[in-house]
């Protein structure tokens, strides 16, 4: 297949283009590089020392000999560039990454919130726009988020892909519908994909786009199979209190001696990905287009839950951490339970990869490797969901030596 | 109150300037006067002559004594302007009907798409982040559609004000939960107003703004008692078929002895307002902010519903027209029931001014008194919801000569 990774060059984007292009599809790379351009702003950079999208893309070529194509255009703003490519390719599909991705980043400032909703909705709208225009009748695979869906809001009720199944009253009994879960997105950026999912609806119904929602989980791990096949490939690792995610932070912090950062109680459970499992997902996708074009396919991307203390304990079980109890800059509760079916995926023969002693132990190798490049001043989340919350200052002046 | 009345140049916008005026608010008026300008671009222009906003202003004032303030803005492209406008004025209420409202408009061309959704989008969430940013307490009240829940998805039950209670199954049994009605929007300008629904109320669990959102029925009629007091005050006529609205349409053809034109088979009922009752729902709403501002205070802003082949037959009937049947270059049910509560406004005070002959008859008047500035071929509705669906030609050459 003839396939557009749209923000290639992204945490989730580059191991993806590695993997289909290793599964012989044919990929070409859209990416402005907003991603290194906000590492610019925020004066801090990804742990592992990641190339340039060209460097990266001649050494794929000197390990793989497969040619893997780049276009650099900003979807939000280049409309007429977007619909060139796209008929220009003819993709037979096209998976795409290319939005602002994180939460704390997205509540940062008046002008992160603007950015985070310009950017977002107006990629996937041009897309959407730029597909019909062109008569591009290649398959849409979007990367959502579990966040849509928020937590809690259905008691002990598993969060079913996309789509649940609700009783409404009316004068003539009860009506049995199915309907988009109602969305409670809990920072600017999960609204983003809140608002994606009325479009892609509406494109679907309107136009027979065929389109597959992925709502993923929080994505942990570093390397695959592809990436970890020359320095030069290496995919990034963000530990910064607006981009790192969960997991792969504390990881970091008890890879370079920094206690664990748990904001708020740590009850807050959530659900977990390993990048491994994000690229083989986004493949089973790819292969399986929805039959009825009027309808998104949604699909819960995550193989398993936890309570974020309960991942700080084993951390630090596991490696001699300590943990620290900070302010929680987020506006959410302090706990809640978690269990959501994925029973679409497991049944197009995802096998999960789950926590193991193994892959944690070879996500804190990564982390000490490069712990030399790390910023101390960087690690404690600092963006409030509200002006005024309180924040904790650094928990260490310097980073101990490292062996 | 200190008022921004945001789109205040508009055709449901002017009325409301003029009436809040009258009332004692001290109003500015926020507009870019794009409404004007896509009718440069459409080469059409309202029926009834409009003067500039500068005009109208000097004429209120002449006629009223009253002063009325006026900002050249664009809500989706100067966000500084906006934030120093709130932080000069700190209105105590905010009227935002700054969108791009016409249907067939935002399903035009692809331009057109794109261009009602960054508007749109954009227009709402910057107003929202500069509330936020700014610290402006002010009351917001927003001109959604009844077109966000869409047409014949709850079958006999009627459409509640905003929020529908269902039941959800869980493994301990049915969970009863207050949700936002779910969105089903019929073209791309009322998909943007689904949008707008889930940023108020992300902006209201967030930030406690306090946002009041209107979901308007069609708006019929033209003049109020403040617009016709001065032919300079005159409110817009739209008669062309991308922003003229149905029933306006009709009188307008029946003055100007244009048949009827029903696209489809006229069994869609819609829901109405009359401009006069638009205008006082609007300060009904003013005055009643909601009390828990973690929740988007939702009423359903219209006062009848009708088949439109009804009204069709209604208006030829007491005018003497014929009805012509186009094809429907609309994607949307042939027909549809539609039952609507309006009770919280009808609690709050409203008395609907509902369908009668006199009115009618006043909506031909000014029709018939500007006949002559129609131009033929910009009855016929065009802007189709797909390529290539059918549309139809000019039904006449010229408009018979006008007594």
């Amino acid at each position: 297949m003839r396939v557009l990774v749209l923000g290639g060059d992204g945490f989730c984007g580059w191991p993806t283009t590695l993997y289909l292009s290793d599964r012989g599809h044919d990929i070409t790379v859209v990416d402005n590089l907003s991603r290194r351009k906000i590492d610019v702003d925020l004066e801090v950079g990804s742990l592992t020392p990641i190339r340039s999208i060209g460097e990266r893309i001649r050494a794929w070529h000197e390990v793989s000999g497969k040619e893997i194509g780049f276009v650099n255009l900003d979807l939000a703003t280049e409309y007429d560039r977007l619909a060139a490519v796209l008929a220009g390719i003819r993709p037979d599909a096209i998976v795409h990454f290319a939005e602002q991705r994180a939460a704390p980043y997205s509540m940062r400032t008046g002008k992160t919130k603007r950015y985070t909703v310009d950017n977002n909705v107006r990629a996937t709208h041009n897309l959407l726009t730029a597909l019909v225009e062109t008569g591009t009748g290649a398959a849409l695979v979007h990367l959502g988020t579990m966040g849509v869906y928020g937590y809690g809001w259905s008691g002990s009720a598993p969060i079913p892909e996309g789509y649940l199944t609700v009783k409404v009253p009316t004068p003539d009994g009860e009506l049995e519908r199915e309907i988009l879960h109602p969305a409670n997105p809990g920072s600017v950026y999960h609204m983003t994909k809140t608002l994606d999912q009325l479009m892609f609806a509406f494109y679907a119904k309107n136009d027979g786009l065929r389109i597959t929602d992925l709502h993923q989980g929080i994505v942990w791990g570093t390397q695959t199979p592809q990436t970890s096949q020359d320095e030069r490939l290496i995919n990034r690792f963000d530990y910064d209190g607006d981009y790192g995610t969960v997991l792969n932070r504390f990881l970091m912090q008890a890879a370079v001696g920094h206690p664990l950062t748990v904001h708020g109680t740590g009850g807050q459970t959530r659900a977990f990905i390993h990048i491994r499992d994000t690229v083989r997902c986004i493949e089973i996708a790819l292969a399986n287009p929805p039959q009825d074009s009027s309808r998104v396919r949604v699909l819960n991307q995550m193989t398993e839950t936890h309570r974020l203390l309960d991942l700080a304990k084993m951390v630090a079980d596991a490696m001699g951490a300590e943990i620290a109890y900070l302010p929680n800059p987020r506006r959410e509760a302090e706990e809640n339970e978690l269990i959501v079916r994925n029973d679409q995926f497991l049944a197009l023969g995802l096998h999960p990869t789950t926590l193991s002693e193994g892959l944690l132990e070879e996500g804190r190798e990564v982390a000490a490797r490069y712990a030399g490049r790390a910023d101390v001043t960087k690690i404690v989340a600092r963006s409030v969901w509200r002006a005024g919350m309180e924040t904790s200052g650094d928990l260490v002046a310097e980073l101990p030596a490292q062996p």
